[in-house]
């Protein structure tokens, strides 16, 4: 089917942004995932070619470009080019709204220039390791001393956190009975700000996540991050974003195991004919790529939604929840249509595998995705 | 999520159409269920108001509404009002077509008049005791001798079949190597065609479902509708648009069983809380509503590309198989969360269970429809 | 596999109980789900043959079979002749045992011989309009006034409740803070105690299940069985025992629906071949086949702990939350493979598939298995 | 349940191997695990301590213990103690029989000393690029010139491919129309014959896998294991073993993955609450503990008929494919309840659940083994 969501101007913006990751990013990839990160160089590169942050005003260095259907473009390009992409939706889709939308200007002029030029990583820290998907578990405290924000704790599985220059971090500031949170900008650098080195994951790894403790770490009151005290609505108010991100990834994800396992199937022969034409493998096929049409069809809705301000956080979670579980069925099956090929490292479906399991965990669990919808249901 | 397939007036027509079955049909379901078919006086009724073969240009007596959505509200209707719809739809969705489009002129205006009025209800005879979904397999024979054709075979599994007064049936003419099929409309009361009493089914009791046999059955090769002998390619043409309309029915059917279930797992108190508050149970539903609603964007969406006249075989199987079979997840589940009351037939969760199972099977199986995606993979 | 549960002494009874079942039931199985219950009459020549309650000692008329491997038998027969089988597995498996083992000598004097003569057919009344799985819900009422019991309430969804004569009703008696529960045995035609008609199920239609109220119903004190107040203990020791009999059947029931299924697809001709040699079919024949061997391996072993006197609470909650949900997904891909003639109620797969479907929820639903699995690994 | 399947002997044999891995093995692990492969010292202590081939007859240096329950409690204590353990299961489960049962009393003497002391680590060739479970498509040829056998072509994902000292080469020599299949034993160093480096998977790195080239590779005639033309009649007799003992490694790997996620989630606090008793936990916990109970149930049960000798080919390919989807479906959920944990390389879970996929595969895939299942249904 004709899909209805993007227009030619969305499909100019792919072709150009395949064409950077062709370049700029392709022949690094194999070790960008032995480092465990991705080169800071190849950050500038794309703040050069303006795909960084493009929502910021062109005041700010950036396009003005408030389309998520453009990062929904960007999304896909990654996955189909197997180039480790969570930095970068975390950079766009989800801290750059919290810039935008929730900085003063001041703060705006000082970080989204760098946000733009991809001088600037940036990253936002929430989990720890006491608390998952549970933010009021949270106990990294922020305490307000004269016009200085003092944080204590430590924070872990924090997406660009080994690379990230600016990071967003939430922290338990006490007001409302000590259930007030803050959100602080912290930049890299800061005395008792540290940051690990990159965790072993089982995949994702060229896409540095670390772990960052703050020992009596002093930052400028001025880089409180909206309203002190509230910053639980601000983070609310961005999941649907979020989450819709996952979202779209994990429906790319899903289409380019399935694009691999289809094209194996028709190339490989088994027992005198080609492997995909047993009944079992078609039957299986048909399965895989019926339950991704269907999956985008509502993907792409959610993006219309997102995009007129109508996405609700129970659609957004059901959306994550539904095409990351879809994501992972496909490629589960994808991997096994390769046999024995698809459990050796030299053959991408391995690596996109091994990738793909996250997405049922980061952003919020399947279960916590059940959770929200289901309470929405019973309200 | 608004729901963008729709406008006002198909709304409106919602509204008069639920109002025409509260009075035509509700107040007699039970005993439609127990008599095994819908009464002659509902089509009639249905006829009067507009809502049969509207497709059909006002010229004989249709209203020239080519819009599939009217179809989608009346099968929604039918299924929020647990009406039995099979036969509705059977007539609106998928025998009226043939005669629209690949009858004659003369045919036409022989045959509309008495559908849009509801004095002739319409069936089609492909399955055989021997051939189900297996086209290829139909042994009924046609035998063009001078200006008549003479029928000889079974037909079983036709929906409306003890009901219809006009019956287009699928048979063998023997064209192309004995592989040439040819459509014969056939008329009640005509010598040789015997139509049986309903069938006894699991479900779709109020719907009748019946077999027929042609014996030395002789009718004019007048009634024969479209090409001698290409009787398949018209098949395959509508087959998209029966199978959308069964995909419709699913997504409405499911939601018609999670609202029941709902509405039980607010009300119901176990273990002194309510249902829906167990953490399974609300998860369940949580579960069951994102499926249902990922389905209907997939399902509006193939509706809207039917209506471009844009919708394949493949993409109309896999709707088919993807709607049916979360249909049937969720409304097994549906009756689980009623627990022992889920079992009693005075819960119409129960009818409603009975019900959907056909879905999988009926219009082509499930395993039918994988086939098809599956090969139009390959391809 | 050789299967190493039953002696030869068990395949003789088997033998026996076989031609008994072809003589005395399979004959009136049709007439029996019309009348919605089974005649008093197979009951009393059951008894005469020596079926029913074998485990009484031969002082009160039985055969003081103490060995649950012959309840396996009558189990497996009863499906695989398709006769109904609750009322026998209420009535020797679940009820016997109270009897038994928690009566007075004068109570066994007096209801034991009519339990093994078939003269007295049981039930058991524990669950409630208001209360189904939780048995703590129960507002059933038991006043000791001198030396009567005056029951109040109402019971629904009672295995032979229309039919039986002497029902072992649970009720509340107030001890223990109000949680006290007493059982009492209230005989048929007891003034105040009302036994409706049998319900409407979708299944088991020759198995009568029924509603009862009791309203100021007095029955002498003499009919408590066991300690006032302290039910609960004997209905959780009795439990075990009452879920191993439905994973029984479910194991049987699964083995039946897959036998027709195999002889349909062995013989079913479609597209040019016999229908399990499509590779979907021979390989779903396949899943269900080994989901049944499994099941059956894992049944017979809790069969022989039984036997030991060692199956716990949460191990038979296992059994039969694993067995009765492998029973219905062969069960219901069993009729998928019959096509549409699995939705025809003249084939014997359309009531197996209806009967089949309340085994997930009575004896606990699958979910309160899953509760007492849970709850005994978080110990 | 008790395990019955057991001795006391077998106990106290696991007590004396679990020492021995904690001794030898549990120290080096993660050490093997970065070099690929398992120290050829490890093999010569577990030799000399009689873990190897304890199958052979004292006469060449074994125990003469043909119990496969000894097999059983390696495989499970290797999984306990996560220790890679293919090549133990290939040496002692699969390579062991061919020499014991089908050579001659002098390639006896030659092999069977070494396999026993650890000398020699074996494998045995099967798998080629080209022709993974469809053994009758391989193409490397055995061609016997006088009395030497030359041998031509490919192998690949040859467990212990890397290290091992003699190899079971499957090549085809031609006899009956070319069909005939022989089995040559090549030890390392022969000219032509190349090992390569460990192939880089997705788990299970501690065990190395190879490829084998051979080029115009000559071994005496000596070294044909059975009959010429005739292995293929070896091989099939091997099979059951060879995949039962997958099985069992299966029910070992899911129960680790249990028992971790269990404690897990006894320990683990969130939203206020130990993870393990929020309600959707809990039953997940029990869903993955019933069904390793009951398949753990049928593997025992399996163990017995293959020590009896009375396995089936299709029994054992009924027993590898569900145990080992049980072992994945367990696994995957396990992972899953660790959260973000899960993902980490440093918790065990993360390896253990990567090591588990390829169980689905090797041996023959899920998807052959339901095809023998199936095959053997229609018979």
């Amino acid at each position: 089917m004709r899909r209805t969501l993007l227009t030619e101007g969305h499909e100019d913006f792919r072709t150009a942004f395949r064409s950077f990751l062709l370049k700029h990013a392709v022949p690094h990839t194999e070790r960008w995932e032995s480092q465990g990160f991705v080169d800071r160089a190849f950050w500038k590169e794309a703040g050069a070619a303006g795909f960084l942050s493009f929502e910021v005003p062109p005041e700010y260095g950036g396009l003005g470009i408030d389309d998520f259907r453009y990062n929904v473009v960007i999304a896909e390009e990654l996955v189909a080019n197997e180039v480790a992409g969570d930095g970068f939706a975390l950079h766009n889709d989800i801290v750059t709204p919290y810039l935008l939308h929730w900085c003063s200007p001041r703060q705006q002029r000082r970080w989204l220039p760098g946000c733009v030029a991809g001088d600037t990583v940036t990253a936002i820290a929430m989990t720890e390791p006491g608390a998952g998907s549970d933010l009021a578990g949270i106990s990294t405290t922020a305490r307000i001393e004269g016009d200085e924000v003092v944080l204590d704790g430590a924070k872990t599985f924090i997406t660009n956190g080994t690379t990230a220059g600016l990071v967003l971090v939430l922290a338990r500031s006490g007001e409302a009975d000590g259930r007030g949170m803050t959100l602080v900008a912290v930049e890299e650098g800061t005395a008792g700000f540290e940051q690990s080195r990159p965790l072993h994951k089982i995949g994702r790894r060229a896409q540095d996540t670390g772990e960052m403790s703050f020992t009596e770490c002093r930052v400028p009151a001025a880089n409180i991050v909206g309203e002190p005290g509230r910053a639980l609505e601000l983070v609310k108010r961005n999941l649907p974003r979020e989450r819709l991100s996952i979202a779209v990834t994990a429906v790319a994800g899903a289409r380019h195991a399935f694009e691999l396992a289809l094209a194996h199937c028709k190339e490989r022969q088994t027992f005198g004919q080609v492997l995909g034409s047993h009944q079992t493998v078609l039957h299986r096929l048909a399965e895989m790529h019926t339950a991704i049409e269907v999956t985008a069809s509502h993907v792409d809705r959610c993006v219309e939604a997102l995009n007129a301000g109508e996405l609700t956080a129970e659609e957004a979670a059901a959306a994550k929840l539904w095409a990351t579980e879809t994501q992972w069925s496909v490629t589960d099956r994808a991997l096994q249509l390769f046999g024995g090929y698809g459990y050796m490292e030299e053959y991408p479906i391995a690596r996109i595998w091994r990738d793909a399991r996250v997405q049922r965990i980061y952003g919020g669990t399947s279960e916590i995705m059940a959770e929200i919808v289901g309470r929405g249901l019973l309200r």
